[in-house]
């Protein structure tokens, strides 16, 4: 018997714990897809709420809130299938990353993760118990698994027994945090499966900025030939809708060994419905996609955080003046402040470069100088220091008069100090913790200098008005903490810089590794042994967004106390 | 046939990545087990490479590395019996928590760990495989069988089935950490354990601070009664020797269904030993106990990282009094440094206070006032901030100018400085970030204001002198950031406040389960949506020792963005 069944993906952007927000948007979206005569309305992993909650997992009530939160969005399921993510519970007190199948306000069946990541950004071994049971479901003649994100990474897994089974469409609701090349890998993983399995794929992730994890979204439809038939946007919410014709999807697969449980749910055919069109979105290019989740992890860490106004920084370098471009756009020029805070050692063209771009994105701009409080702190410890060469010592304490005043203005005004601080400086240690590293998000802290300098020129390039003067673009690196003083009179060029840390930090490449790879073992050695030694830093820094395949933060866990020295 | 077994285990503190260091140690560990005739020596849960390495672990050149000290400490085994903790890896590339078994000079077998642990501050999943092979060990007539830590907690688990296949003696190395009343819960399932089994146990525990954890030792040998027969030390590096009568086993068990794997190993009894005196040190108490456990924390995390001089700010209050005073008893009069840095709130009291400390302890003590420098910032921002009312801005600029003094001191000489803030204000957020949380290591950072004055008197009690003035103990506590403040003005009295962290922190409680205990639903109220709302802070704030269940860092992992306000 041949129909059709429309299905929706609904891309949402949750919020960690915000059960009742969320559940706002899963009823309108229901309501929208309920308009749009959707037969199967479906929602991210743990949709109810958000992800990854980490530790309210632990929390009993937390989890029962969630339940309820559910149970009230059951209700109001009337003539519609639902898939909705949540954290399940069982009489011993296990709880599962689970999937609801709602149909017509009754819970038909919860379906339990059964693959659970620990690795990188993730910890659901922590929390979770492994689900055990799978299962097919069947509307009228048309038949389909229902899976949680890593259930689909592994071939002959779970969705091939969903298939044996039955299942002629696969439905994979995701929670998948985005770096550079993953919503690719996500592609062909879910393009290959589709073929292996033949059978069609529904593959929803999530949207949204949490903490150092931005989800990037890109929801995609696959048919069983493992072509992308639909896709939607990245970074942004959306709704990806398709109708199937179950005619086109081949013979019922027989049921073989080890079937997954069948589940039939009550099906009457939609009469009259005006046809779907699919859209298949182009691919943003890698520049333009980590510009884009920079952007919507500032502006989803600000607002879920409950600050509406920003401050940055101006010193009139690249590395700021890309964060105050970012902030500009996730957040709107009225929402970021600027504060120049010159010394001594400011050359005109920084300061002017400053004010030029504040200007040029029209953003309020605050100067506080800080010679004299510099000279302040030098005479307090003049007798105490007396003797003693100058060092990093003044160096730091310039910074920290400038972590200071911001600090100031977000305590006086309720901004939020986004600091500027890029991948590269934060893995070396070139940076002053409670200097420059002072604030409560730091934008770019996972963008190598490298990659700071051809994200400004997109900027400058897809924008308006050139809004990152080129004389910023163009001038050789310098903290400006002593008198003439260049970045790379301490560190090697950041092409080369780069290059060796993405070998030690992403690859964990081992010194003998990198120096085959790239020569000058001293150059290398003096950089990995700058990484080591800095992780206490890291370790106070603020949180900054993921885009990387391994990023500081939860996904990079090395011991402060580490005497590991492979390389002396 | 009746022999004697001689067991010695290697209470060691291993410094992480510090595999020579390690070495050393095991060396002369065999060494000296090899001078008291010792038939089987033992060294605890990865003893060559420390725990825990975290992400080392991904480092395969750091696993090999570890492969090949442990095979260098092989060669040294010549006539004994040697189990020692390390990283096995298999041709996968898969790795292991392992145990090998070496007899004179040869690894005869390795054992990997079954059992996970994946909860609190362990992520065991994120990097090991799980062991599957279960073995028993026959030396001559006396059977032993090999587990490690979590291994043993389960009832009816892994050593039930050793002692099935015939083991008469279980042997446990662990890497268990510190927390107060930890020690008896391992001994209660130890013993209870060994009397399941009839069996005797002999539980090794690593020793030693590694960043937030303090592994405990207090290693122990229990009969097959389970009554604790010999006893280490708690908190310090110990060898703990006994001799074991086969004839007094019990017979051997019959082997039983799904036996261990049997390896047996060749053995020719010692004669004329000098018999062997089991030691039994009677359990510290508790506040002893936390107290010796931060002395340990401290100075190994001080000296591990290579430094070996601290420096604290001394305000003439509890806090900072009775970290000096730690950081005094574990590195010395002449390694920490006491900085009063005064301004117009501090009170003559306070400030006289905090130099009869230091006179008392022997410490250096500096003098730095900030009132100029404090003006200096007001003056600076006097035009921006016009017209708005003094808040917690002029506050924490005190508190900040204070840890940019104290960081100054650090970059010229070297110093690590050490914070003074106690559980409870790190809980609601009553402190200043990069101000007082500024520094390298929080030594009471898991310790509730309530236990602040109970370590306080003990270390009154115990030592010379009464070290803290009584002065100190007795006035009200105040930040003195304004004046006549309190911090009875702003917070509920530290025994109310303490009992509802423990109740929202340690157990997870919800705000109705609290309410419902502690009464006063609006400080509940309070309290809670102050610990809630300053994750933000603890992020950045430095490590400091766990001696609680539950304490801030990889404890307890919450998110940032969190919009769960269940009791709004």
């Amino acid at each position: 018997m041949k129909s059709i069944i429309r299905i929706g993906m609904v891309q949402m952007n949750a919020t960690v714990g915000d059960l009742n927000a969320n559940k706002g948007k899963i009823l309108q979206s229901i309501a929208n897809a309920r308009t749009k005569e959707v037969d199967i309305v479906i929602f991210p992993e743990l949709a109810v709420c958000g992800y990854p909650p980490e530790d309210l997992l632990l929390k009993r009530h937390f989890v029962q809130d969630n339940i309820k939160t559910l149970r009230s969005i059951v209700k109001e399921t009337a003539h519609i299938t639902a898939i909705v993510g949540f954290v399940d519970t069982d009489k011993k007190g296990n709880i599962y990353n689970a999937a609801a199948i709602i149909h017509n306000k009754v819970i038909k069946k919860i379906y339990h993760k059964q693959k659970l990541p620990n690795y990188g950004v993730f910890d659901e071994a922590r929390y979770f118990t492994r689900g055990e049971e799978n299962f097919t479901f069947c509307l009228g003649s048309f038949c389909f698994g229902v899976s949680i994100c890593e259930d689909m990474w592994d071939r002959k897994g779970i969705c091939h027994e969903q298939v044996k089974s039955g299942a002629q469409v696969l439905i994979n609701i995701s929670a998948s945090p985005f770096h550079t090349g993953k919503r690719k890998e996500r592609e062909q993983m879910v393009c290959r499966r589709a073929r292996d399995e033949q059978a069609s794929i529904f593959y929803l992730n999530l949207v949204g900025g949490q903490d150092e994890l931005v989800f990037d979204g890109g929801s995609f439809i696959v048919n069983n030939k493992g072509t992308i038939i639909a896709s939607g946007t990245s970074l942004n919410e959306d709704f990806i809708c398709a109708d199937i014709n179950t005619s086109s999807l081949g013979k019922k697969k027989k049921i073989l060994s080890s079937p997954a449980f069948s589940v039939v749910l009550s099906f009457k055919e939609k009469r009259k419905r005006a046809a779907i069109t699919c859209r298949k979105l182009k691919a943003l290019n890698k520049i333009e996609e980590i510009y884009k989740a920079l952007v919507l992890g500032t502006r989803d860490y600000v607002q879920k955080n409950g600050f509406q106004k920003v401050v940055v920084g101006l010193s009139g370098g690249i590395d700021s003046a890309l964060t105050a471009v970012i902030a500009h756009d996730a957040l709107g020029k009225n929402n970021v402040v600027g504060i120049s805070m010159p010394s001594q050692y400011s050359s005109p063209g920084t300061q002017r470069d400053a004010e030029h771009l504040a200007q040029k994105l029209g953003l309020q701009f605050i100067t506080v100088p800080i010679q004299r409080m510099y000279q302040g702190y030098l005479d307090l410890l003049k007798k105490e220091f007396h003797g003693l060469k100058q060092d990093a010592t003044e160096e730091n304490l310039q910074a920290r008069i400038r972590g200071n005043i911001l600090m100031a203005f977000s305590n006086k005004q309720g901004w939020l100090v986004l600091t500027t601080g890029n991948k590269s400086e934060t893995a070396v240690g070139y940076c002053t913790l409670y200097g420059d590293m002072a604030g409560g998000f730091a934008v770019i802290k996972d963008v190598s200098k490298t990659c700071v300098y051809r994200l400004a020129q997109y900027r400058n390039r897809v924008g308006k008005n050139n809004v990152i003067p080129e004389s910023i673009i163009q001038r050789a690196p310098s903290a400006e903490l002593r008198a003439g003083q260049k970045d790379q009179d301490t560190l090697p060029p950041y092409s080369t810089l780069d290059a060796i840390l993405e070998d030690y930090i992403e690859r964990d490449k081992s010194f003998e590794e990198i120096v085959a790879q790239r020569g000058e073992a001293q150059t290398v050695r003096n950089v990995l042994a700058m990484v080591d030694r800095n992780e206490y830093k890291r370790r106070q820094g603020p949180p900054g967004i993921k885009i990387t395949p391994k990023s500081f933060g939860r996904d990079r866990r090395l011991p402060i106390t580490n005497r590991y020295r492979p390389m002396m």
